[in-house]
């Protein structure tokens, strides 16, 4: 049997050298593996519960396709939008139904929210949040299962909605026979979290990161940013903590790492360090921007092959619906 | 603006006496306007909720099918089953991320089972509440909100559910602009609340019911047993007190009430007066049970009716969809 790996893949606007490194480079290459079916899920249904403006709903579905489309993502995989599944939100009701409500009130995404409301001693712990946060597990289930798709790449924070997975299409399972495959998360290498400029973590929520698709200048610009310890050119300098260093190895080949520690050793100086980095990162990225900037501006071509992505989906999905259907007495009567 | 009537047809198996006098005659007749479009909607995917048996799901759905169809639902009305309609799935999705999970914690349905557990001294206030249950409300309003409709036939019970999807429509329309028409309730009239045969409510949770579409044997059978008091032949009977001249006035025209009420007061038997209200409620329904019995027999013409019901709805409800779908931002790219 084919291993069937899904990606999620959320709408948050173009993405960054960390997203990269941690989520697009890793998918795609194992999107090329023999013996396995990738599906890239791009879950603009879920932006829905944090964004409520339609431009920007839109803006970044057309801007992350165009994302992975340009970092090399082919035909080889299914590529299609959440929304253009319905079979998602039909299974997404069904599940419902054999989810505990218990297990819901465990999600941590939820828990902080109310001991954030708790911390401010609001009567109502429920205040602000709406119950598309609340059942979105119950959504992510269906995504996953509606494909019975059994290897999920995720990061730490995503392990307990794959565990939620399990449990639901466990219930669901043992009340119905065995309908669903249980899904195993595949959780991403430490190693290729990468830094942000200001040593943090790359996270949009720190603002310190180097957008994918940014300009020569622009980029040589944040290169320069990239915090660094005081030392003089000529101090020998330590490579292991150096936010340069650790951008610069999730993007070389063994040979340029070893030559850029010996760099280290030596005491390059900081700038012609970042130089060196830029150009490097310059070097990697300049096709990609080329392929992003040409790709968005086909919004067209973008939006056939998210349809045909969607239209080879639902041969699985529908045929899968089917089956959970039946298997539930939702079916013709004669 | 013609009003579009909504009415759920909940899937509980065969109707009784009650639900005939209470919901089905009265949203036959509603359906018979002039300016008025009709929807009949059967609850297949809400008895989810509480059903777990396949086969009893799918035969709930022939029966109640069956049953609507013998007392005289015609297609002057639209009538289709929740599962045909895709988009009601979708907007269910769509109406969680802007209902306040807040409001969902005010539901009757949702705090009575709370306080059960309450009662019962459990550490987990959710203990065996499904999320299908907790999300109920959400679904009621997809239903209605597909098709804006605007007039809902409740019972009392319902009225909540009612003023949910108004506030869910108002939160949506708050952010999105003037989607939603808020629908009103409309309310049964309590006089066609008909007694059981033990003198309580008829409904199926008291056991207590006449089944709408019994035989003559057991019809007869039944009305012997229906609770009066102990008053002699001869002695005057206080009809507006009897069960059996509850029942009897919904069924019959003025003249026989009045005729009906003459005999109680000039001290007709109990067996004399069940035997009337049996001839009464046999001619009555003898044409009823002879549709049900032939059209139960052809599942085929059944599963087309809906079939047909569904693809007029769908006319409406994709349309509709798309609107909304516009409105959030879920659109074509290009």
């Amino acid at each position: 049997m084919k291993d069937k790996i899904l990606t999620g893949v959320t709408t948050t606007g173009v993405p960054h050298l960390g997203n990269y490194v941690g989520a697009m480079l890793p998918a795609i290459k194992a999107s090329k593996y023999e013996n396995t079916e990738s599906f890239f899920l791009i879950a603009d249904y879920h932006s829905l519960v944090k964004n409520k403006e339609a431009k920007k709903i839109k803006d970044s579905t057309l801007e992350i396709a165009a994302s992975w489309l340009a970092v090399g993502l082919d035909d080889n995989s299914l590529f299609y939008r959440q929304s253009d599944i319905p079979e998602i939100m039909e299974l997404n009701w069904i599940l419902s139904c054999s989810t505990a409500k218990g297990l819901m009130n465990r999600a941590h995404a939820y828990k902080s929210l109310i001991n954030q409301n708790q911390d401010l001693d609001d009567r109502d712990v429920d205040k602000g949040i709406n119950m598309g946060l609340y059942c979105y597990p119950i959504l992510m289930a269906a995504d996953i299962l509606i494909f019975n798709a059994n290897k999920i790449p995720v990061g730490k924070d995503q392990l307990q909605h794959i565990e939620m997975t399990r449990d639901i299409a466990n219930r669901f399972n043992y009340h119905y026979g065995d309908i669903f495959e249980l899904p195993q998360a595949i959780l991403g290498d430490q190693n290729s979290i990468i830094p942000g400029i200001d040593g943090r973590k790359m996270s949009k929520s720190y603002s310190n990161t180097i957008p994918l698709f940014i300009d020569e200048k622009r980029l040589k610009k944040l290169v320069m940013r990239i915090k660094t310890d005081s030392k003089e050119p000529g101090e020998p300098k330590d490579y292991s903590s150096s936010n340069l260093f650790s951008i610069f190895k999730s993007f070389a080949r063994q040979e340029e790492v070893s030559d850029y520690k010996e760099k280290f050793k030596n005491g390059i100086s900081w700038g012609d360090a970042k130089n060196i980095l830029f150009d490097h990162l310059n070097d990697h990225l300049k096709g990609y921007r080329e392929n992003y900037n040409k790709i968005i501006r086909d919004k067209g071509c973008i939006e056939n092959i998210l349809k045909e992505g969607s239209i080879k989906a639902r041969e699985i999905s529908t045929k899968n619906l089917e089956k959970i259907r039946s298997a539930i007495g939702i079916k013709k009567i004669s």
